[in-house]
């Protein structure tokens, strides 16, 4: 409950530090977990890996000791290599929470589009949920299907063979390599943004190519005429992955809705919970 | 009325939250609007170019509608296209204020000098307001032309030919191609920052040539013998359109009196009545 | 005396505009001031070199001014040329807080350094201290030197010969070429951070030849028998002027005891105090 409705806020976290480490670029979750962190009341502090002193050299576990001996409580952290969270979490007793590490996790994003499934079928229980794009080296992909699988929903993957895990079968989840095919099994799609940098790194002969076979458009949703609710984690590339007609449109007539800007909403809402949870002095359950 | 003096903040925007988003390097813009921000009780989001998605090719407008999926209540863009703000007025229902698109229009830079010159003048009602230098590309010329000839002031321009719009008939101002000519005539001067790289763009023969042609120096201002206020927006380029001492002197005798760090003042005031009247809540009028 | 002891915040200067200037990269030296800022209530604004007007060749002074005009309060001020904290504070009625400039001093890192050693032994008065590494470059050390000696503790230097200053003899201070012999003399040490270009600059033969001559390790240590605390600045460069068992062991059993985190934790105190004293109104003493 707010004691404030006007403001929205709820200070759960007054007095608290939360450091917000990011390696990588980012404006949506940087943005979405400052505003989850003041909306508990919490101090934020900016760290980006530019002004730093990891340019002097300074080692990664090195600079959050660092912090961590100023009395932050937890730390946010993105970054390019795979693990680097983990790694984290292990040399600090502070709160660690995974906001993307390399291609591996990221945890908060797939809590947020399970959230929106979730609104959108009540429950996912059996529901089948596609995701499409470069599989190999999402995090998105990899969270969600940890996610999903858990709570009972079917999932199944679509991409090109070069952009599949090799590992699929040990995942518990389908594959398809025909698009038309995937989506008429799925009920719900989460497609991925491409790096653009895959069409040179030999994963793709072209972004033609790609966007042709694997494109999210409105004359493949018309093939299946089924009503799909379209999830992307953004930013993405329009008539690439997906068309703009697709990404844009949020209402019916048509036979997908976007999810897109859904998913924004609820990333704020999700990461307030996660920060909550995770932070404020629980009573023992 | 401020609720507590020695706070000199009153939260009318309280629960808030500001995007700035600065497209553009800027000190003085940027601070001016982050602090009238925080003195009415606002949350800002300090969004900039270089360390966003935008460096990963996403749109500027669907970067806005993502910020507004995260209930951002107004954006402030600073932007090198011209019309970019208009642009995202249109796309979103939130709150857009131009701090500075292109050449077009810098709206709350023209407020702050209009005010500064009402407090000196009282009254602008035939002023007459003398804008020296680059008028052809300077947003700051431009919204000053609009706002002063609407209030009744008197407005001229003064610079080579090169750097004066084609329009001016239009804008229904006077042209001076002598600053002696100009200076005569004024009651008070904006003299504009120059571009330095206009000198290698074709526009000028050289900066040495622009400084000693239109260059404001006490030297210029002895011959006119009137006490004259004289405003930039700033960062001055010290000996090239103005000259030290007469951007120093801000106190008689002399025969002009700066208002550059009044201006700065001003421009927090005037922003922070700009958020105000904007954003909160207002009663039905 | 705290207000809300789950705060940790006490707001003697709330109201109060905070500017943090930082023309070099840093992340302690800004985190543990912007956090004592935020724990007295004050406001902070964050000005880096890059993303501001002075990338539009505007001066240094002409920016502060700028500040000035919009009501800063205070000014901390990390610039990489020697004796710009004291042209600004020359420049402005605000407080001005030199947060390391150039080579030539660092008063909060002396004052931490100090306020460190002297929870450890209780007074400094004969206390031997003595400074490691590249004393000729080090702002550290000439603030420590001068702090040190003017409350009683006993100051030497050692380093390599191309890395002492000049002026030894007019600083009061011993000085040390044998690593061992200074260690033999020490009650404590202060082991710089080296400047990894010095290798490249002519001021060393290798980086190599100095970790094995001037290196705090645990070998070394092991010679002298005597239980030593060790004091660094950061960011360490583990392996070259100290070994990571040194820098990393708090606890005995050992020859030394690392107060580096220790640092870091009352440097956010002292600033803390600092910040108070200088800024928030004092009854007369």
């Amino acid at each position: 409950m707010f004691i404030n409705q006007e403001d929205a806020i709820r200070p759960s976290l007054k007095g608290k530090r939360i450091a917000l480490a990011f390696f990588e670029n980012s404006t949506r979750t940087r943005f979405s977990f400052e505003i989850a962190a003041r909306n508990l009341g919490a101090q934020t502090l900016n760290f980006s890996a530019s002004s730093s002193s990891l340019s002097k050299g300074e080692s990664m576990i090195d600079t959050i000791r660092n912090l961590e001996a100023m009395r932050v409580d937890a730390f946010i952290i993105r970054h390019p290599s795979s693990g680097s969270a983990e790694m984290i979490g292990k040399s600090t007793d502070k709160h660690v929470i995974n906001a993307g590490d390399g291609s591996r996790e990221h945890p908060t994003q797939a809590l947020l589009d399970i959230f929106t499934l979730r609104e959108y079928f009540g429950s996912l229980e059996g529901i089948k949920v596609m995701i499409l794009g470069d599989i190999l080296h999402s995090r998105v992909a990899r969270s969600n299907i940890f996610g999903l699988t858990t709570l009972g929903a079917e999932v199944a993957v679509c991409g090109p063979a070069t952009l599949l895990p090799v590992d699929t079968s040990r995942l518990g989840i389908r594959i398809f390599s025909q698009l038309d095919e995937a989506l008429g099994w799925a009920d719900a799609a989460i497609v991925l943004r491409l790096q653009l940098e895959r069409a040179t790194g030999g994963y793709l002969p072209s972004l033609q190519d790609y966007s042709f076979t694997f494109g999210l458009t409105d004359e493949r949703l018309e093939k299946i005429k089924k009503h799909l609710p379209v999830l992307h984690p953004g930013p993405i590339n329009r008539e690439i992955e997906i068309s703009g007609n697709v990404a844009d449109r949020i209402q019916p007539p048509g036979f997908s809705q976007s999810m897109l800007l859904e998913q924004v909403t609820n990333g704020v809402a999700v990461r307030t919970a996660v920060l909550e949870l995770l932070i404020s002095p629980q009573p023992d359950t």
